[in-house]
């Protein structure tokens, strides 16, 4: 279902897709999805333990010890979502194809949009920090700034698939980077 | 088919479903689109179309004028990227919808990268126009200014899909000004 996702996407995402990459048959498929909904549902949710379990720069799973607070935590957490290498163009790939279903089903949209909010709590919270240490001026919302580099990330993430060799992985650090420098001064 | 697109999406665009929209039948309409493909690559160049022609603030079809050069017109044409009103949120959630069937067809993912790269050469030759008229730094880079107000647009319309209670047009335009405002700084 993975490789089937990161290569033809949601639209190719049929059940007759994926038994032909197991080697399966269809009917045996259709045993665990009895439609496309289904298989939907599955790949969204599997999608979502992906990307809780990744390693990531913000917060190590493996126990290493996270960026120091404030501005540093917010870049790492923002180089987190950018397709830096294949795992990450693939994981991208695959969210960005999300996006055409989850806004033509309530439900999807409404977890989407959960899963967008809490990551820009999350960046907000750095945000905030980073004003405290005084790396960030102390007068910028924090939410509207954290929005903002969300927006930025997302639409760098968008540019990189489309044009990986206008956006190879050093410039989208060096753009993200221009971006906090441009919000720190 | 616009309908169609707008509410279920490309995953959501087959033939019967277009066919039952125009009250036609799947046979007539197979006619014009002998499978998916067709539908799909026809409505990506109705898409073209569409936004080629609709209103633009950064250029009015209408011969009005346009507004000033600089940074004026670099804010015009991302605001016309944004979804501020009923029409643009439907033309966005196609769009977005899109990026899924285009990163999955190399031909579509090649006309997807020359629309974004010559979109970024204007928001360039704007950023070059203010860096003339002294109403952006003028050590910046054009490209990465450009690219990187590009990907704040993109990305903010993601949010405003998913989240258009918490990014209402207000706020949108705000944090773009937000944006443009650290940039001038």
């Amino acid at each position: 279902m993975w490789r089937v996702l990161s290569t033809r996407g949601f639209e190719g995402l049929t059940l007759r897709a994926v038994a032909a990459e197991l080697g399966a048959s269809t009917g045996l498929l259709t045993h665990y999805f009895p439609n496309k909904k289904a298989l939907l549902s599955h790949a969204l949710e599997e999608l979502d333990r992906r990307s809780a379990t990744r390693p990531r720069r913000a917060a190590p799973a493996d126990g290493s010890p996270p960026p120091p607070a404030g501005l540093a935590r917010l870049r790492a957490a923002l180089l987190d979502v950018l397709p830096l290498d294949g795992a990450a163009v693939a994981g991208n790939r695959i969210w960005v194809g999300s996006w055409d279903v989850a806004l033509a089903d309530p439900d999807l949209a409404l977890a989407h949009a959960g899963r967008y909010g809490r990551s820009r709590e999350a960046l907000t919270a750095h945000v905030v920090e980073a004003q405290r240490l005084g790396e960030l001026p102390a007068d910028a919302d924090p939410a509207d700034l954290a929005a903002g580099a969300q927006a930025f990330a997302l639409g760098l993430v968008v540019q990189a698939l489309f044009a990986p060799g206008e956006f190879p992985a050093e410039r989208q650090v060096a753009l993200l980077d221009g971006h906090l420098a441009t919000l720190a001064r």
